[in-house]
């Protein structure tokens, strides 16, 4: 190992790393391309276990899906992949389940099925205006953004046309870009309005007050124009670790628990600390976010030098918890439409303003409900200020990373009674365990508190088994990052691929995209960065 | 200036730091003792300007009151600084006025009085239970708190002895200390009583999840138990000032514009670098919060060595508005009582969800009201979450501490018609002026719309002048700190004074005292301090 040389080092197995590297090596197949992977595992923030006692699912504590119609690069990605896979190792996707005119959403203390949003306005315990009501949070944001950009929701326009609208576009003479989304929402909405539609929207960071040139196009892409979502019949995680897979089998090279620790651009060529260890490299791709770029700068000359590009986004903090139970209980909390057939809860999502926010009665791994037998609640999926709430439950954010666990350690664990089966997960190519990401004891017994609450019931069976993935931990920082006010988004996302002319450093992840959150970000500013290396 | 050599180091001329100075040097008047300011003026949080036109107000851009019967150490030195003052110079104090029940709660777009929450519950927009209605947001508060520690709330209580209550309480055989404020809350009080107290009270961050054993003595003693507030007829900032002076007048030295870069100890002394100056002291005295400490850690060894003690508390950013108008338009959004009279809205202050949050009718500095001519409003006082929505319309943090200005230059800053008179904010022992703290105007032209809205007007008259601090900026980071979960907070609190056995470094201030964010809590660890030293 001694003096190694590397010709592109690609630091990060998240989806834009091991893509690039595969990418890269079918280009240059004499050239050594190294993935360095400061965790254990490859997939980033794709992260999919197999819960005990259920063999037909698979719990996404990371990305749990793709918009079908709206992201072609991952689309083509699965096909090109699907293409080389043998039959029995072919990505399957299935319809990811959405929400359910039964379902519930609690919200100021009421029960409300999601049909009565439209259809019984006056059960709406928001002081809408006469403009607002009987509208859906979605409907009403989507109206809004047409009154901030006249034109922009006609569904006929290409995604690309909407972003270059809102780049053009001015509110008050004023480029949009330089504006937020909520102080921009507050002038076309009522505040009770945003209020609404950020409690029953069921996510807190997508409202807050980032860049409304991004915001809006992004918000149009994901809930405004019939979205088709897709879920992974064996876990997201599969298409990072294909990919890794296909790597390797060209002669790529994958190195897990390796840390870059500094980097120096010297002489022509990179050298860098990785796990103590000098090495040296001519091409360096940091495949990373924003936290992850931040926690190495101390260490980077050439990071601090592009410090304002770095900083032209946010990370958003995000966790997710999914706990088993041995029957879908919730399935008693439907409701007995108009013909006197029982209708019960089964699919898509619940909201409240309760801090457990959102609650998934989750799918079997082809997309229809559970019926009967043990089964699945993605019990929480939480974002923004209510996080907070949970911060006194769980541990503190930034120790695992600095001390070099691949993620914290819960010192008060749940502990269930589910008994894992391991064989269940290595069977369908999946490398981490359920009982990885044990969630804290107190954290489970408040969440089922409040899950009680919400669904009205004085009784829920005890919860057999939990798993907890928090994206605020270093070093991700968030489940996603958000464009800041003021920041051109199309510049700084073209420009922060290949920062600094005459060194040959790249930068690539979702952060710095136009679909942050989603693999399809990722894609993006890789294929960007791949067309200039 | 080459190789000085200075006895008693004191950075920071905020209250705690000047406080420390005069007592030092009146305890040992052959020591040389030097107070170093980043800023150019003295008095830290502290910060009254006189507004253009309105002779007989003063803007309180930092703390603006006292809890006279509770804050005995600030009541004491007040009564010390006057026996040394003459009769012209006095400190004189006005009762700060309290919320009036014609007063205004604008809550998800209704219009309450103030009066409403007791006398007219139904009216009240928040899913309270049986047991929660009909009362307000503090008398919640306290009655939860009475259940989370029984016996608590008996107002013959000392605030030590409820302090020592909190320490030795548990809930569910988990002690106080290691659980969160908001959590404990949710456990005894529904969201929506949760959320009404949010709301109406005015304040974020003081029901976030912080040391609940911090919380409930911190919320007894400000909000519990009979408040009476004492505002300044010349502004809260002529206390340090007057210390200021004290400390001068017998030999003591205040240097502005002085910034501590780094400090180490080395061969039984501290090695001070000050606006690059080499200089060296025997005792070092750090009087500020805990965002300056982090500022300057990276350079200063011994700071590393605290990291745990300094982190033990989270810097909760804050904001003031004032503006100031022709005549107090507000004055006719009162209402007429039982007797057929009309009550004016004219002093304490109205709350609302909007971002907006608390406007006070400020008083003039005896403490009645404005009734006629130019009037003033402290048209927004906002903390926590609500911070994020004007974070799109002013300038961004950080920038000017970085950049060696005393806070950050506003690029486009609301210019109004008032003409500052200079004269009269110096004839009061004032230096700071109102026009070196512009708004932006994109902030003002919000907040009228808002302000319109809460009080139900279409017309308010123009703004004439506005003056506007965020406290979260550099180097202060927060308004105020609060404990952090998990922390034995009175432990800290006297460890932090002098933190590490064999080296002469001291720290004081608010942010690791109990009473976060006020004066009194900076006296108190400036005692304990100057007992150790």
């Amino acid at each position: 190992m001694k003096n190694e040389h590397i010709d592109i080092a690609i630091i990060g197995a998240g989806v834009s790393g091991v893509y690039s590297a595969w990418k890269l090596k079918q280009k240059y197949p004499n050239k050594k391309i190294v993935v360095f992977e400061g965790s254990d595992h490859v997939g980033g923030r794709l992260l999919s276990v197999k819960p005990p006692e259920i063999p037909n699912m698979v719990a996404e504590l990371g990305g749990m899906r793709i918009l079908e119609n709206n992201q072609k690069l991952i689309v083509n990605l699965i096909a090109e992949l699907n293409k080389e896979l043998s039959s029995d190792e072919q990505i399957e996707l299935y319809d990811f389940p959405v929400d359910q005119p039964q379902n519930i959403a609690y919200l100021r203390g009421e029960h409300l099925r999601l049909a009565d949003f439209t259809t019984k306005p006056d059960k709406v315990p928001y002081n809408l205006s006469f403009l607002e009501r009987s509208n859906s949070s979605g409907t009403i944001i989507v109206n809004a953004i047409e009154q901030l950009v006249p034109g922009i929701t006609n569904p006929d326009l290409t995604e690309n046309e909407r972003l270059e609208m809102t780049r053009k576009a001015t509110f008050e003479g004023v480029p949009l870009y330089k504006l937020g989304f909520w102080n921009l929402l507050y002038r076309v909405i009522s505040g009770e309005a945003y209020q609404f539609c950020l409690d029953s929207g069921g996510y807190n960071s997508t409202m807050v007050n980032w860049n409304a040139a991004a915001a809006i196009p992004w918000y149009l892409s994901d809930f405004g124009i019939t979205p088709k979502y897709k879920g992974f019949k064996y876990g997201f995680q599969q298409v990072p670790i294909t990919l890794g897979n296909f790597f390797e089998k060209i002669g790529g090279e994958i190195r897990l628990n390796s840390k870059l620790e500094a980097f120096e651009w010297k002489d022509d060529k990179f050298e860098l600390v990785i796990n103590g260890e000098n090495l040296t490299s001519s091409q360096l791709i940091l495949a990373m976010p924003r936290r992850s770029l931040d926690l190495l700068s101390p260490s980077c000359p050439k990071l601090q030098e592009i410090q304002s590009l770095i900083g032209s986004v946010t990370p958003r903090p995000l966790f997710k918890v999914f706990t088993t139970y041995a029957n879908p209980w919730w399935r008693v909390a439907g409701f007995t439409d108009a013909t006197g057939k029982y209708v019960p809860l089964q699919s898509g999502r619940t909201v409240t303003d309760l801090p457990v926010r959102q609650t998934y009665y989750w799918p079997n791994n082809d997309g229809t409900p559970a019926e009967s037998g043990t089964s699945m609640l993605l019990a929480s999926y939480d974002d923004g200020s209510n996080i907070g709430f949970w911060d006194g439950l769980r541990p503190q954010r930034k120790k695992a990373w600095a001390e070099d666990l691949a993620h914290t350690k819960i010192e008060d664990p749940f502990e269930g009674e589910a008994e894992e089966n391991e064989a269940s997960a290595k069977s369908d190519g999946l490398n981490q365990k359920w009982s990885q990401y044990k969630a804290p004891r107190k954290m489970i017994t408040e969440m089922a508190r409040q899950l009680r609450k919400i669904h009205d019931l004085d009784f829920t069976p005890q919860v057999r088994s939990a798993a907890f993935r928090d994206w605020g931990e270093d070093p991700y920082g968030g489940g996603w990052n958000s464009w800041n006010i003021g920041v051109k988004t199309w510049e700084v996302r073209d420009k922060i691929v290949h920062p600094i002319e005459d060194c040959p450093m790249f930068i690539c992840g979702e952060a710095y995209s136009d679909a942050q959150g989603w693999v399809e970000g990722a894609l993006q500013t890789a294929d960007i960065m791949l067309e200039k290396l």
